[in-house]
């Protein structure tokens, strides 16, 4: 991976994505004592920024891979991510999702064309997206594993450093390594004293578990509101370039993401899923002991939720 | 007001206020046809243009009318925006709220070390801030009716016309024509052939009444979620401008405005008050006729809610 690739992720999404904003977060930020900024991919085409990667990916693709249909397994916004990019390329895409995921994603991957096979859980669809691809002979467009979607979602980090060119401290929700791993190359390519933290939730963490076993490692994972980064294992491509780039990994509990998603939407009037909340939510928990009036940036990665889930979740 | 008003004022908001985001937004957009955009003041400090105007007016008072105290009147948008301008000049701040207003307005204000008198309603609210201008001394810091405040909130309009250069309509709210006189003004300075669509709630009204009466004209108002533009007048200096300036006046109702609330939500993961859904729900709401494909922006003036209320209101 290198700073081409990422350069090149940027000129095939450039006119069919937003340039999302990075908007400065005081309020939040002086409630620990650091210069906050967010990074606004709730904002993005489809409601995360999942098809930066896909439309890479896609692009990357020969007629006869992308005519064979696409197939990949999601939570949610990967699935509306590749959906809308197949579209794009005129392209069948099916995936499988978790029979729980929000009925914002599945009805919103079904607007974009895309077909849905249910699984059980995270803990199996990849499992069924191989039998998938053996089956009808799909192409896989897979969420994280890839070097294409590393460099699509390494745009963001490109974005960020654009905004903030003295930024310190970048927090990135880690699912399975596809957005810290680009952002952090895109980051560490630019300036390599920027620090990258991970962070996880509770109810997964396969990178917590990986860094720790010292080799990457598989995990089960358990119900948590953050279900877009709740992911069983760390990518193939994705782990050597955390290894390489990522300076630390932290877990937040589910609590901590719902008080951070109501101070979002009461001081900042953004509405972000739960794993959209899960970078802010480590500062604001103080997960990562940062120097007084660091400048650090937050992902806010998605905002796909239903409003019904929202407004348990805010009482 | 000319060009060199609104300069001025932008020179003199530019370090103490955030330059707020222009969002496309393809997916309300395609439901009326339409090429829409949303300027994101809900993004704003204080949660609303508010601090514009009245940033730009405590530049233009004299030490000693600041050491007198500023007074005001203000469902809540500009007492925040006050209470925070008066902060930075260091001057103290009273201001006169409808008793019902919300919780997180009444909060925030006095986070601002701002102080409050409550009157009955938006009706009686004006005439008690001159009771306290005369009992007090105080220099009264109007909500709209001050031509530094008008400017203030021209900003707005200079920052669109940078964003949106083709723009070919911009619908904005009117309380009582602060953000429009000044919006307008901007604009038309700059291309004559832009339209101006003024929006106001159906509890309230007083430029609707006013271009019928064929004069400026009060009127009396009732219970609304768009507290913040209900407003029993349109201001001296306000009224000849929007005559000039304003395009057409169209109302929209409450279930409007919840049904856009909840779009703002669901779709473009932005939390806006009722005032603040009311420009982009008379687009939805097809109140006034575009061509196909018309390029419109559409005001967000604010995200001040309590989260109680739009639990009610998203239902």
């Amino acid at each position: 991976m290198n700073q081409s690739d990422i350069n090149d992720a940027r000129s095939i999404i450039r006119d069919k994505l937003h340039r999302t904003p990075t908007v400065s977060a005081s309020a939040l930020g002086d409630m620990t004592g650091v210069q906050l900024f967010l990074k606004c991919e709730q904002f993005q085409k489809t409601g995360s920024f999942k098809p930066r990667g896909a439309l890479n990916k896609l692009a990357h693709l020969s007629q006869v891979e992308l005519d064979r249909g696409l197939v990949s397994a999601s939570a949610g916004n990967h699935a509306q991510g590749l959906a809308f990019a197949a579209r794009a390329f005129g392209a069948r895409a099916t995936i499988v999702m978790p029979h729980d995921a929000p009925q914002a994603k599945i009805d919103a991957v079904r607007g974009y064309g895309g077909a849905i096979v249910f699984a059980e859980s995270v803990n199996t669809m990849f499992d069924k997206m191989r039998e998938l691809e053996q089956e009808h002979g799909y192409t896989v467009a897979h969420p994280f594993d890839d070097p294409y979607v590393i460099a699509g979602q390494g745009t963001v980090g490109m974005e960020i450093y654009e905004d903030v060119p003295d930024v310190e401290y970048v927090f990135v929700p880690i699912g399975g390594g596809g957005l810290i791993s680009g952002i952090a190359t895109a980051l560490k390519l630019n300036n390599p004293r920027i620090k990258i933290i991970g962070v996880e939730s509770t109810a997964g963490g396969a990178y917590y578990a990986s860094v720790r076993a010292g080799k990457n490692t598989r995990v089960i994972c358990s119900e948590t509101i953050a279900g877009g980064i709740v992911c069983p294992m760390i990518g193939e491509n994705n782990y050597p370039l955390m290894q390489q780039y990522v300076d630390d990994v932290v877990k937040v509990n589910d609590d901590e993401l719902k008080h951070t998603i109501r101070l979002l939407l009461e001081r900042c009037k953004m509405m972000v899923e739960g794993a959209g909340a899960a970078a802010t939510a480590a500062v604001l928990s103080n997960k990562y002991a940062l120097p007084k009036d660091a400048r650090v940036v937050t992902l806010l990665s998605g905002g796909n939720v239903d409003l019904a889930r929202l407004q348990e979740w805010i009482q």
